[in-house]
């Protein structure tokens, strides 16, 4: 392992800026009649925002191959992002989890009406699908075309959307640890690895290097759903973002329910600690990946 | 133009079972937790439908290359019949159609709630792009690839989603004819127009017959529409498997509305005459799609 070389939070800024001027130009000048679906779609997606998975994309492809121009990546990067942001607006809804606040402002749907969410969420949804598939610039036909599938396998029925069923479906029961982390990997462990797969691949990497960055993803990945359940707890609405404590009111099985909060913090470590083992063999390229790993471990917001 | 080759009845019939089969493969065999998931798509998937888009699909790639394996194809067609569906089950919804039956029985949203039913269209539409990327088949990525961006872009904000939009927002105002044809053209036109060039692309067609089979597409597109207005004024609640004269209680322009009865029938025989027309010069494996065109200006339901 390799030491702290790289400065996160200037790298974190700079990669946001230009996945933000990267999604800005997919979502410019709405067709006439559809002002109204582009402020909706553009609202969730440009209104703030770690950009995890899109950075995440980025540090993969430059672990893999430092000079990899930024162009190969970004359209996976960005379709990433309107995929967590559909699911965001989607999970926000009344019938769903019935949020209002998302990224410190009104969620979607209370903001523009419950059918203009539906209908952002679809639009961004398919976007990302459009985005990814416009052919213009590298990898290969047949590495987009794999990463196409990989993220859609991780988007869908057997991934994030699998999850937010399973999650659903658990309200108000008694849920066991296992299953709490089935559901963690599939709606929030399967679209973050599917961001650092997607990122190796556009970057060119051998079979070997895949399964680590695959390994790596899993991790972080679980690490991140445990801080998430953590930060319910322990932060304020303001620090979030969207209303703290909520899954305790509705009565949701989590990491500190379940293991206590001690216990819990020391799984985050344990899987960042994984994550960052799975990388040792890369160089100082990889350092990026690192410090966003500390960094889920470490975020408290 | 070449005569009455085809049984048509037969002909759908064999298409409908072929689809129908290989759909039944796509979705069997949930994961546990996810039984009532796989059940909703399933429900609205598999109970009915007339597959339209993906026989126009296979009908269009058999008029470019008549021994065109269905293996090939297949997969466009199911991944259009996905996005149909997830977006009836997503229009039916409270908060936009608001409507209790679908072909024929209760919407998605009333059989399994309305969680269930957006995360049903939600996985319906990302399976529909892991079906289209799962690479193990011909066509050549470099052609899979552009039938996806086609068929994302078709049914995304610049199509169907964005058509539903339009639709949504027109409900209760004064339309004329000109915003009505754009609407349809979006909301419906688009995705039957990507379901023939993306059969004519999967068997191999070159840049003319491309054309050819676009402006065919755009024409049944905007017939189907028209019949769509008749049928909701002409055709009982039974006949259409929903709920009939909805358009009109909805106030929603239509072109029986605005041009009257005998002028919506002459608009949607001459949509079919351009479309036939666009065919020309394709031998009698066309048949199969003249004969649709005809199906899709006499049908009842």
């Amino acid at each position: 392992m390799t030491g702290m070389t790289v400065d996160l939070t200037n790298y974190l800024r700079s990669r946001q800026a230009l996945v933000n001027q990267s999604l800005e130009a997919f979502f410019t000048s709405p067709p006439p009649g559809l002002e109204n679906h582009f402020a909706a779609m553009r609202y969730s997606l440009l209104g703030g925002g770690k950009r995890i998975r899109p950075i995440l994309c980025l540090a993969a492809a430059e672990a893999i191959h430092p000079t990899v121009d930024s162009d190969t990546v970004l359209p996976f990067a960005c379709a990433l992002e309107c995929i967590h942001t559909y699911s965001l607006i989607h999970d926000d809804l009344p019938a769903m989890d019935d949020d209002d606040l998302r990224r410190g402002r009104l969620t979607c749907h209370k903001k523009f009406g419950e059918a203009a969410a539906i209908l952002a969420g679809d639009g961004l949804l398919t976007m990302a699908f459009e985005i990814m598939s416009a052919a213009s610039t590298p990898p290969p036909a047949e590495i987009r075309l794999r990463i196409i599938g990989l993220i859609a396998r991780a988007a869908g029925p057997m991934g994030m959307v699998g999850g937010q069923v399973m999650d659903l479906a658990c309200e108000g029961r008694a849920v066991d640890l296992d299953t709490l982390r089935q559901v963690h990997e599939k709606k929030t462990g399967a679209l973050l690895t599917a961001s650092v797969q997607a990122g190796a691949l556009a970057a060119g990497c051998d079979n070997d290097r895949f399964q680590a960055i695959t390994v790596f993803g899993e991790q972080i990945g679980l690490a991140f759903q445990i801080i998430d359940d953590l930060l319910d707890v322990t932060a304020t609405t303001e620090q979030l973002g969207k209303k703290a404590g909520a899954d305790a009111s509705r009565k949701k099985a989590t990491y500190p329910a379940l293991v206590g909060i001690k216990e819990t913090r020391t799984r985050a470590r344990q899987a960042v600690d994984d994550a960052l083992h799975a990388l040792d063999n890369f160089t100082e390229h990889a350092d990026p990946l690192r410090e966003l790993a500390r960094f889920i471990e470490q975020r408290t917001y």
